[in-house]
């Protein structure tokens, strides 16, 4: 089968032909449909997170959605024919085996999540990584439910995506958004407002705000609107640190709480809302042969919206 | 009756003479045989958070326990002879209507908390503002349960309740306090151990650290010392801001709460500590007529425990 496989820091990605796989005992083998291409792929070849790599070289690839064409003996859960996700995990392929940026891939059945009819495999890639991001984000650590007013700073892609959680939920939102030639895609998701600073929000009463964007301006303009008594969710990290009122957090009780990538839980939750009409990822959809180019598009920050291989 | 009045910004309280208070119908009259002093009660007398009084001339004293002498007709939950508290209130006597420097206070019943009889009223004043906020800091915000390691920054008097609050439930209690001439008190309650800075107890697996002394450079090591997914609850304020690793914050999932005051119920929780043995407030019982000498005291950080007048 045809792969892309990193060989070393600042190497560019080299297509190589490597055996298909067979299952062990424990694995199911898909034919990949989608694989998405994310940020972290370009901190894994430029050195940032490669120790994180459980091999080189390796194909990388940690957002795959696919077929199930094999399964390994001990497998009850997944059968051959099956539509198949893989949500990203440091465990698993394209970080510490082989991954989806290939015609397939193996993983351990129990990594895997089954991906409903109702959503094609271009939404059911990322909704492995970056729309789980989002989903932990709003809903495990955000703790969003209907009737509630959210602030969303920056809409990015995951931004973007969190909105759209938040609303499905049922909550009224008000979108904080530096660059203004994005306002209008802010307004066709319906939201009650949208502003440079999410302190102009402050009158709404917002029960939780994420900070997507991570400036840390951002985070101090966050505990200036939050109500009293709210939560802050802190996922964006465009700058390391941030000096923050610990009066404020302290008088207004503020609960100030960090979100990093996810679980296969939400997962399969961040599936159920693409079925639902609720969540749609703005995907560029590429071919396999493009997943390279993509890659330093990526580096360069050249893409808008999430990169998707489809096969 | 005799009073202790605040008349003014920056005027010493004034003994004066009042009529005994008579009970409307949803109060409760009690006469008062403990009065906690309080730091909010420099910050009232000396311009601070003087326009949070309802009034002046008032008589001070938010941390009031006593007996019951008069109950208004449509109280039901009283009775005279009954042993009552006062949880401290912005709603409250000593705040918005006057307090307990005086012989006797007149108190809305819904304010009011029973006192345990094994819990004597030089503890019960205190439990009504001190160790109640501990109680919200540790148990409300930090949700500490039995078998977590907790950590305890600053052994002062909110600290030192807050790590007998947390060792009564059960946990596992680490003390980080920079003045060593306190330690041999730490030591004292068994607590794991003790250290100047609360990263030498990186390893224990802190799940809460709670920051009773908030230099900054405290949250600071409260973000380097607790473990992954753990809590961190903000309640001292030495510094007005903290600048603090967003980083560290997202990549740990760390919650930092912040906590403030308290409510009626960790009021009742507090005394049904106390009466349990698994609490004790470190109290400087003092007469009536030296709570303006014991103010002063206050204002110049003279006291070491919490002054409590005993009628």
């Amino acid at each position: 089968m045809r792969a892309w496989q990193f060989t070393g820091v600042n190497e560019p990605l080299r297509l190589v032909e490597l055996p298909e796989p067979t299952p062990a005992a424990h694995e199911i083998v898909l034919a990949v449909k989608a694989a998405g291409l994310c940020h972290s792929d370009v901190s894994f070849i430029d050195g940032t997170i490669t120790p994180l790599l459980g091999r080189v070289p390796i194909v990388l690839g940690h957002e795959t959605a696919g077929v199930v064409t094999a399964v390994g003996g001990d497998v009850t859960d997944f059968a051959v024919g099956d539509r198949v996700g893989i949500p990203a995990t440091t465990e698993g392929p394209g970080t510490a085996v082989d991954g989806g940026f290939a015609e397939y891939v193996a993983v351990e059945a129990r990594l895997a999540v089954h991906v409903p009819d109702d959503v094609d495999f271009e939404q059911a890639a990322p909704a492995m990584d970056a729309a789980r991001t989002a989903y932990r984000a709003v809903e495990t650590f955000g703790q969003v439910t209907a009737g509630m007013n959210v602030g969303i700073i920056g809409f990015g892609g995951l931004g973007s995506l969190g909105a759209q959680i938040a609303k499905a939920v049922g909550a009224t939102v008000y979108v904080a958004e530096v660059n203004e030639s994005a306002w209008e895609r802010v307004r066709e998701l319906g939201v009650a407002g949208v502003s440079a600073d999410i302190r102009d929000f402050e009158d709404a009463g917002l029960d939780v705000i994420i900070d997507f964007a991570g400036f840390g301006t951002t985070t101090v303009s966050a505990v200036d609107a939050v109500k009293h008594g709210g939560r802050i969710v802190q996922i964006g990290l465009a700058r390391e640190s941030a000096t923050l009122s610990m009066q404020k957090i302290t008088m207004k009780e503020i609960t100030l709480v960090g979100a990093s990538n996810g679980e296969k839980s939400e997962a399969e939750a961040v599936l159920a809302l693409i079925a639902s009409g609720g969540l749609r990822s703005h995907t560029v959809p590429i071919t396999f042969d493009e997943i390279p180019q993509y890659v330093d598009k990526l580096t360069t920050g050249d893409v808008s919206g999430r990169a998707v291989a489809l096969l």
